[in-house]
């Protein structure tokens, strides 16, 4: 197996009904990672450790995901000069998922963490192969294809509508 | 000087201009505490020493104080089982405040903070004596004093404003 | 039966399904307490009874429970010294919570409400334990081994997840 | 002095500088009141007996002020079968006024509190007015006459505009 | 039949699944009322005719729910010196109810709206009914009797719990 | 077929769900239009080409539906003169519709867009119809005849409301 | 002078401060309009004369702005055929904007405003032209004028920053 | 001049104002940038050709500010492979910059938008900075000797505050 460049954490085992797209993402843009859960307050020894051993250990870029008063990409933030990526996860105790994005986005002047959307992680993984396209020239070109695909797709959508009308069921709409 | 039982931390030293009032209270109501700045951002390693430690060197309840994606009063309370009392801080890069109070309040399950209103420095302090009372006569009895002149307060202004009209200007009212 | 020494009251019996995790907390953690219904709207009396008769039989901590304006926790804490821990329910009639949060959270300078996050009772039952053991060397005792516990959890995760790869549907989750 | 019918209190007596265009439009619609300042938290005794003597002592309505975890206008209501009026107050420590307004605003089936907009105090005095009226065709007639000046003054401004035309300074415009 | 004295209006007969609760109660505290449909935007001089004769034929409060842009309580309260109370409704099209609760309770200054909790139905008969009591002492009594029952079936509830434990499946608590 | 002066457009073909009704009430008006996708992000081009040929081919309204970070109702509107109504739609990643809503209504001065409520694809097929019936008669008395149908529905609801009395369940009321 | 097209109203003279906006750009891409004041809940037969004639008397176009429970756009589109742009205004008792936004927005279906950013008047100005222009192609023209001015205004920005440095203070730019 | 590596963007030259924070961090950081306006909604060209181009000409990252309604980050981000960082500015139109956020973090799957706090511009000068710095060693050590720097300054403010204690007004508190 090639040594992973990109480590996606997330604060519970419950969280990877979201997080699992970006490894999916990241699995299909080619991009070798790692996944596991560290908890910020349940774990917070084994969240050091993992903040402070992912530069030595290969990581070029931490991929967290919490939800609720979310502190773990925060916290990797604080203790690693590497970029760190935050899901925020609408999890059951979250209202409306304001308080997840809110601790995940507003971080103090001197300690960044990118935020993606309210369980957006599969931009998350979009965003980290997008930080090792800038050094990895395969994975960018991973990436303009993967872009090339989304436009198809709506080019596709495009002529399902002009061919059966917006009225027909046959472009997956289904009233 | 007496050993201090409960410790009053911040993020910044900025946030000074709030956490203050919970030291006043606490000296008002005879409470032995201590004062420093401690960044979960910043110094993560002083944050994990202070809140291990906390117990050990005596403390009873640790008060801390934080603004925007407010994590120090979340991450001291995963590395203590002493109660942690979180002040939401309204700081100049906070959105109205939401961000320190959620990231704050939503703690998951397992580890919880006593959260007081935003920029509620004063009520921590008071929350903390209270915590101390519940075991300390003294303390409890200094409450009781500090609630019956809340009353006395409220009973002059009802005094004054009977005897000068709504309208008068001398409580305090100036249009 | 033990003498309790923390009350956990609730506005209406419906909010029972929430605040019952506060009760079953407590009994983990070896915490004598009672559990009883007292509306701020409906019994008012009850309410002050309840409050000014809290101390005096013991108690140390009341945790009360409310949803949409929820006044009871506030009430209580303006009739009492001791530690009042207020958990915000998510009523039917509730407008997403942030009734039942604000409605506790932002009292007033002098009459402190320690709030835990929406619907989060079971961390106050925590919250009342580690008041009790700020005095209590053996509640102290059970709540390092309550966060042992918490620990413990995630590692399995973590185990299950390195066994099994984050594709295996072994750790608990159904796509 | 005629017998008060209408009761403003206030929580503290800085919302005094809102509560004041209640007692002000009362004047304006001669309905006798009375101005005191009662808080929920700090004279709950106080609160307790002024609700359960207003209907004794002839008043008819009740306007409260409050601001923050506004607790008087629905614990008032609890204790009395007159109608409530509600002010919430942008208090100092209000989040944007929001607090204020949902725990006035969302109070529990059975106890209704009549809620006004935000620092609304001007409104809650002409509602207490309407409610006298219902029954005091004088009052009655006095708001009949109210209601046509607020048009008049409209048709003033309209005139103006005509007149000056609307990059005019003349219509209380500064730019 | 004993002519109406509350009128209960709401925008759409969709409404009508909350509105019902104010009739309901209304019912029960045997006020005399009517209910109807009144759309103030595919309606507008259907319900201009109502508020303007909502005094004439002897009403003395109107009730009136809408949800959305909810602009049929406010611009009743234009046209009437009648006390008018208006619930927000939670309709499909809102969002979490924030619209109808704000463009119902924040009306300009002079012509104010008595604004009840989203959904509030029930209690805006109950204002409602609070406000024919202040001059109806029959009226006023069925109020104290309706208050008592409130209290009678929270220490139902208590006994109930005392009775069978907080476990206990018996007071309508499913787990 | 006559030529289309309405052209509605979604981001996605999973919008067309809430965008029909934008179709179907143009249908209603006989006002002719086209449907197709065109994504902001996912087509930048072919959004480009669609709004510079917009007022060539014809068209003379546009009507663009969008969720989430919603751009393409704006961005459209930077490239042409014609008015473009935007529909906020509640898509699955949206937080509550706020995302939408504000990214589509809070354009910078100099760029309107009309915005319309969230899911209101139906006001925004009338809207353009009004427009379009600013030039020309015949739709615009179609109009006049559309508001009279809601008037009659209105109408139609009172006359059972009447018969059936409230608690009648022929007027489409099942509790 | 040449009979106006456009109907500028707002529900206070006060609004003119913001509204003025609407005016100045429509004077600047030479749209005839009128300006005056008609207040929903103070005048409520004027605004519906207004609306009712507003057709008749030729307009095209009705633009309202107005604050808090802002009901003059929705009220004016509910008694016209014309499309009615709504300006939400931030006027004094505003919750922060949102109760002027969600009460002009989120109209119910059947009756749409063409709703712009908080207190965005500039903007429906130009909406209004747009419209306008959709059948008058002097407006149109003028309107791309418009458009390429905006652009030019950012090119000679960009000039003047290639200059200068992003640090000169020749950019409009000082701190 | 060393060839820029991060483009920094902004919508409009009032930006500046925040966004130079992000161009000094750079500088400090010894990273080589460019700085320049590009308007979504006035220029859109010129931000296709620079979205466009930019990785051609050498740009590795680039870091947009926007406010209101932003499209600018997202819009740049779907016509460009490299990772786009998106600074959302509280503007004067902006609805508290809820508005900024939410239009920049809530992408939709398959376009992120690495978003920073609200009007933090130093912190996506940061992010830039580790994207580079996951390939270039030298910049990596220059991000652990800026992590060095913020945590000396909190140590001397620690040592400051034990010098003077919390009263003293020597730690840049002013009373």
């Amino acid at each position: 197996m090639i040594k992973p460049v990109v480590g996606i954490i997330m604060g519970s085992q419950s969280d990877l009904r979201v997080m699992i797209e970006a490894a999916e993402v990241l699995e299909e843009l080619e991009v070798p990672f790692e996944v596991t859960v560290v908890s910020a307050h349940r774990t917070p020894h084994r969240m050091i450790k993992y903040a402070e051993e992912a530069a030595k250990k290969g990581l070029k870029v931490v991929v967290a995901g919490a939800g609720g008063a979310a502190h773990l990409p925060g916290m990797v933030a604080s203790m690693t000069c590497l970029p760190v990526i935050g899901v925020p996860i609408k999890s059951t105790n979250s209202i409306d998922g304001w308080d997840s994005v809110l601790s995940i986005l507003q971080m103090p002047s001197g300690v960044p963490v990118a935020t993606v959307a309210l369980d957006g992680a599969k931009n998350a993984g979009i965003l980290a192969a997008q930080i090792i396209g800038t050094a990895d020239k395969k994975i960018y070109k991973n990436l303009e294809a993967f872009k090339e695909k989304l436009k198809e797709k709506v080019e596709e959508a495009v002529i399902l509508m002009e061919t059966n009308g917006y009225k027909g069921g046959k472009i997956g709409f289904n009233r």
